[in-house]
């Protein structure tokens, strides 16, 4: 270790955890036994933290389990040559505390948090597989549009000024800001890096070589991350998650968790739920790496796409939904709106709110689809395609949805216009290159 | 005193202020003399706080004064009923100190602050008058336009995500959220009390009792304050003066200084810059309440229009400016936008964003009229009109203005077709009574 850390701080191993655990009286009586009795792994493959997870006895012959999660004072993907603070196992917590009032079970629980080992104890899930596996693997998870959109709508709608009186939502506000590293980390891998030289970004090459460089010269596409970069920077709509891709979730079939908002803050809204969008929409393009004959991928495929669909549409009527029925923010005061007329007038104004919501949120989608495939930090579903000619394929027909989402976002007016435009994009891009400015063709569609 | 406050605050006298600035060896030596030898008078008329002018000898044989400011732990305009945060002081003299780097020498000089005492000392202005009688009186104001826009550019931009990185931004936009109360303040007696019935509410009567009825239950007014409202509460653009009105600038006929920024915030740069063309808009339609068959005020009225107009278009000239040539903030970084084409397209962009700045201002612009019309605080441009009826009149005629500004804002792409709006307002409402719902009836322009 050569970063200089607090006091009272060191990173925690499979040796030193269970001391820390049996410190904590709530933590060692769940897992029941003694520390000797527990068993310890560290599983984080993850980009940025330890992550552990314990097994003790537990009670009337039933095991149970904790996870730990600790940050490093360093970008775990990179090393210890890009320094991240370690405050953002403090936000996450605080996230974590924040969200579950506004969709209960739909994270795990928050059990502790050290402040000086910035260690985050949380319920461990069981047998819960990161959504992003499933989903290359070819899963079907018939639960996962209910769930997410319960978690989206219950934590953005709580944490936002429709919900929270201002003098409540200030100091929270506030709060977030100090989350300063992880906001500037996805300034710069997100937004920025992706559409300029620089060392962090890789892609597959040297098939997308001409295509990165294109974008490096394709001002439209330039503008339109700049001003989501700045949209992101300057909405403090919602608490929102902030890294919400198919690699913050983890499934069974019957349950959907959401994990890790550390990159917590107050931002847009539109950008957690083009997060995931953004991230489904990727894997549908690129299944086609995926299939083979005996087992294809179309059936599946469509599965995605009408998850696509289904979790907008619950995630819209959800929103609307709890702002019609709760919420005491100041925004909207309700005593402006009594009355027939009113309430007219009120239900209107929340749906054209939620199509503004729509539209940030395709941008957005656009954004997190793009430096999965020219950025610093790529997916499984595509680096997972072994033959690098099909993979530069699936991810030329990502990038032509990316840039048509992000520079045309005015033209997709439903969550079908979108998913049509991701088959479409299947249909008709053939061959690797630089994406088309001209746009997705409309016409044809 | 029956206010609680905290240990070493108390209110200044005219008796205990000598002593205080004595303590202060540099502002006693700008003083000169000795204690015995200074004058001071409360003059604060305004509405929230003690104001002393001091004058004392000088050196050279030239006197030498200062303004000392010290909160008061309540609302001074409607008495101790009211508390209001004693820190006020503390985001004054923050702002104070930030905008002098965005716009030097067009605010008085801050000298000191005292934590304890909520008490800021600066330069004292003299001969300096509040804008606002200035103009009720018909005096012009030939730099005005000129000083204003430097003093909304400077401020605005060097506190905007065009020229501060994110990770200095952050931290002020942290700090500023703290001034809770004073925020809430604009966000209840602008946004909120003037489009319902409430005990702080007041307007000429009984004239004006059909009118405040009607706005009452006009629910695309009362809709678009509520957008308004959110658009204040949400949107940390810059760090904004939060009361930019005629009272808070003080002229003389070749200097012009903006005192009071104890709203300041990270708010909407079009709320400051809306303010300002909203007070001239009403002190426009005033002046019929002030000319006399001796002393008409058509000519002023014109130049007070001249300046809206020069307002908006210098203001809009040197925030481009600073834009093309400074700044180091995270949006639209300038690696990305570099060769011809790059340039045009941020030129466009930058255009786009004064535009939607414009779009804003003029929203805000409204909502500052009609406060001063059907809310708490009012205006002596209008106070002063003795006759009721004459007065009515005029509120009625700003009130037209103000909700067209407010409802009908996507009707007015250029300043000059704000200030036309103004003469068709002032030329067509003849009579006292309810805002035609219709509009301003923009055929006939």
């Amino acid at each position: 270790m050569t970063l200089e850390t607090p006091p009272g701080y060191a990173p925690l191993s499979e040796a030193t955890l269970p001391a820390f655990l049996a410190a904590v009286p709530a933590l060692a009586n769940r897992l029941g036994g003694t520390p000797a009795d527990w068993r310890v792994n560290e599983v984080g493959d993850g980009n940025l933290n330890l992550v552990f997870l314990v097994e003790g006895p537990g009670h009337d012959g039933r095991t149970a389990g904790l996870c730990v999660k600790q940050s490093l004072p360093y970008l775990r993907l990179v090393g210890e040559g890009w320094p991240l603070d370690l405050n953002r196992a403090w936000f996450e917590q605080r996230a974590m505390a924040l969200h579950a009032a506004g969709a209960a079970g739909r994270a795990p629980a928050l059990l502790h948090y050290d402040p000086a080992l910035y260690a985050i104890v949380m319920e461990r899930l069981s047998p819960h597989v990161i959504l992003r596996r499933g989903l290359v693997q070819g899963i079907r998870y018939p639960k996962l549009a209910e769930h997410v959109s319960d978690y989206l709508a219950g934590t953005l709608y709580a944490t936002s000024d429709l919900a929270l009186p201002a003098s409540k939502k200030r100091p929270l506000v506030a709060a977030f800001t100090a989350n300063d590293a992880l906001c500037r980390l996805t300034e710069d891998v997100i937004f920025t890096q992706p559409y300029m030289k620089h060392p962090h970004n890789r892609w597959t090459s040297p098939q997308l070589d001409a295509t990165a460089e294109a974008v490096r010269t394709d001002t439209a596409w330039k503008l339109a991350a700049s001003r989501l970069k700045l949209k992101f920077m300057a909405s403090p709509e919602a608490l929102i998650h902030g890294d919400l891709h198919t690699g913050s979730i983890m499934v069974t079939e019957t349950d959907t968790r959401v994990i890790d908002p550390e990159f917590a803050f107050f931002g847009p809204m539109g950008f957690d739920v083009g997060a995931i969008i953004g991230n489904l929409l990727l894997n549908y393009l690129s299944q086609d790496g995926h299939a083979t004959e005996e087992h294809p991928r179309d059936a599946y495929q469509d599965w995605v796409l009408a998850t696509v669909e289904e979790l907008w549409t619950l995630f819209r009527a959800k929103f609307l939904h709890l702002w019609r029925t709760s919420g005491e923010g100041d925004a909207y005061p309700a005593a402006l709106f009594a009355g027939p007329e009113g309430t007219a007038c009120l239900e209107t104004e929340r749906r054209t709110y939620l199509d503004r919501l729509f539209t940030d949120a395709l941008g957005f989608a656009g954004a997190k689809i793009t430096r999965r495939i020219l950025g610093l930090a790529h997916n499984m579903d595509l680096e997972t395609i072994a033959d690098p000619d099909l993979r530069a394929l699936c991810e030329t027909r990502c990038l032509a949805l990316a840039r048509s989402l992000m520079v045309e976002t005015g033209r997709y007016p439903t969550i079908k216009s979108v998913t049509e435009a991701a088959r479409h994009v299947r249909r008709t891009v053939t061959a690797v290159g630089p994406v088309d400015r001209r746009g997705l063709g409309w016409d044809a569609l």
